[in-house]
């Protein structure tokens, strides 16, 4: 691609003189290891052609020579890996209650973490102040990597572009705090995405050497309270505000004829105020068996807990009510749950299984799994980093890039 | 993009060759008119590599060469216009009465049209034999265009690249009819979409000279019966099967404790069942207003029968509920309303409205448009023309095109 538009329909010059670079490295980035003949025959690029890009991601260390590739006879093609401990990105999935902080290398895999238990209702500043500390443990511990990059998932509506937090239903005082700026002093980009996007983005990649892409997925996070993520046609719908996914505040089908439940939000009725983690604990006390925070609810349920296990499984039927019409209407291929409350696996996944498969339309759940994450707590770090990644490698930036690793080039 | 996935994560190989003058031609497409520097401006080529992409354009009859720019002294630089009458495409939008055929230009501008009556249910030959008279009729009138694709648009799901109907909740007896094949006859391409996403197109593309894209919207399509297009990202949502947007078939938001209505596709409660055109007639003639097709229902509107303004508006309402959760998740830049219902204009949009900003999210609708398309009876075919537009022109293709139109090329 070589022009752009801006949200004005205007053309934005991109300079394309290395472009073709940016998308031979994204073939490594997706495929892992090529050999020279794998990328002239994929990317229709001449032979000369593909030496230079080659050379140039070489030299950047981008891509390591992994020497002969799988010759047929005659000279051996050699091959080539995508260097993913070139760098690293810092990373970190912020939730309501707590935070992963993580460094992962260019692939997106975490190699070093650690968390903090926080109250997001303190606002940016404290919250961010303890990102930072975090940072800091992550890179004492690690030898001090490179760090090309920053990537920080919130639990709110982004405005991708400015890095900022829009009118956040529960988030009090995060509004438009210029939380890219806060990391200005890193020195590296820094992108800021919706918590729940983000593990939408690492669902959808490809992981391991025969796994494909899910061009069309909705990512549940299920914590404290409720997030979703679509990713379509291989992209992240963010809708025209940053609002899209917000299924947490959607209203709740009412199972029965009582008066609507209070949210956190302020709103009553929401799917959340039923299903989400803080009102599984609300609704276990109330018959009178305590449960701190979230990962006591996933314990009790994992002991057997008759009410929590009841709780869960209702919470789970909700969550089916809420995502089925949406299933009807975008025709996902997969349903993926991540966040704590998704550890209670199976008495969670039944709920919104039998609710989805009843409500949505046969058409739309043919071919439709519904399943819990494979990725754990890091499926957020693990987006975020493949997020920011896609930002620095991307033909906007890849040339600034290459320019700073190899200045002769 | 000189790479493709194909569906199972493989890579297949795009010839690179020419890869930049669709791109070029791109360009054309969208602004219509550029010089010669805006293109090397825009595009970052090198002015000889410019030249050489327009001059394969120029002797394809793509652009043509509209005389001497916007000159600042000194010599002036050449301006292009894109070739817009230099072939055409035939295209039909059917729905379940009727079908509107048309010639369109290569910018998707209809120049000829006809239309028929037809019964959906009598099946893909019947109705597809009065196709191939309505575009016989087209090309006798309009003295043989050149025609270089067929765009057909159908009211049901679509499996997309292989041009077929896939479990349609309506078109019995369309189900897996090979709708390409039909038309094999032409020697041209054929593209088969589905009717409510090819009025998406329509809508989300810029129109006259200040025009915008909008890339995140939902075309709603109001006829006989109810569908929907999602466009995000500046993409057609199909959904893993093919299968998304069908808003029609889910269930309706039940207004009162009386038993779901039945739908005609065999299934109860479906939004179709309350607020489609066909349920219109059924509660008009129920209230002893007859009424003989969803002309006849608009025409009642239009000349204030009360009956008939109740029911719209209480359609519209109904409408607004099944979408209002879409809304907050999807978070759409505009709603667009099409088809023969849309006519009755503010007596339905107003019930739509309602219940949008009344149930959808605040953050979704704070800059939320709905609207009825100005693209009348046309919006159907106009999109079919770009899509086939895009498929022709689309690097995929622009080869084989350039290839035949310019053989020493």
């Amino acid at each position: 691609v070589s022009w752009q538009h801006d949200g004005n329909g205007a053309l934005r010059k991109v300079k394309d003189v290395r472009t073709h670079v940016g998308e031979v490295l994204a073939l490594f980035r997706e495929h892992g290891e090529l050999s020279r003949t794998d990328v002239i025959d994929v990317s229709g690029l001449s032979r000369s052609t593909v030496n230079q890009r080659l050379g140039a991601l070489h030299a950047a260390g981008l891509i390591t020579d992994i020497g002969g590739g799988s010759s047929t006879g005659g000279r051996p093609s050699s091959r080539f890996a995508f260097n993913r401990s070139r760098a690293a990105f810092l990373t970190v999935d912020i939730g309501a209650t707590g935070f992963v902080a993580a460094l992962c290398d260019l692939g997106g895999e975490p190699f070093a973490h650690t968390q903090r238990s926080i109250d997001v209702w303190e606002g940016p500043r404290a919250v961010l102040a303890l990102v930072d500390s975090a940072f800091a443990e992550l890179l004492e511990r690690s030898d001090a990597p490179e760090v090309w990059g920053i990537g920080i998932g919130v639990p709110g509506p982004v405005e991708f572009r400015a890095g900022r937090v829009v009118n956040p239903p529960i988030m009090t005082g995060w509004d438009g705090f210029d939380i890219a700026g806060w990391f200005a002093g890193y020195g590296v980009p820094v992108v800021v995405e919706n918590d729940a996007n983000s593990r939408a983005v690492a669902e959808s990649r490809p992981r391991g050497a025969d796994a494909v892409r899910h061009d069309d997925l909705i990512s549940l996070k299920l914590g404290t309270g409720i997030g979703s993520g679509l990713v379509f046609n291989g992209q992240i719908i963010r809708g025209s505000d940053g609002a899209a996914g917000d299924i947490g505040h959607t209203r709740a089908t009412a199972s029965d004829s009582s008066a609507p439940l209070p949210c956190r939000c302020g709103n009553v009725g929401c799917v959340e105020a039923y299903a989400g983690g803080w009102a599984l604990i609300r609704d276990l006390a109330a018959v009178g068996v305590p449960a701190a925070d979230v990962a006591e609810v996933v314990s009790l349920v994992r002991r057997g807990n008759i009410e929590a296990v009841r709780l869960v499984r209702q919470a789970g039927r909700l969550l089916g009510d809420a995502v089925a019409d949406l299933v009807s209407i975008l025709n996902p291929g997969s349903i993926i749950l991540s966040g704590q409350l998704a550890e209670c696996g199976e008495v969670l996944l039944s709920g919104v299984r039998e609710r989805v498969y009843q409500r949505s339309l046969p058409l739309a759940t043919r071919n439709l799994s519904i399943l819990v994450s494979s990725l754990g707590e890091f499926a957020g770090v693990t987006g975020l980093a493949l997020i920011t990644a896609d930002q620095l490698f991307g033909t906007d930036n890849i040339d600034s890039l290459l320019t700073r690793l190899v200045p002769a080039a």
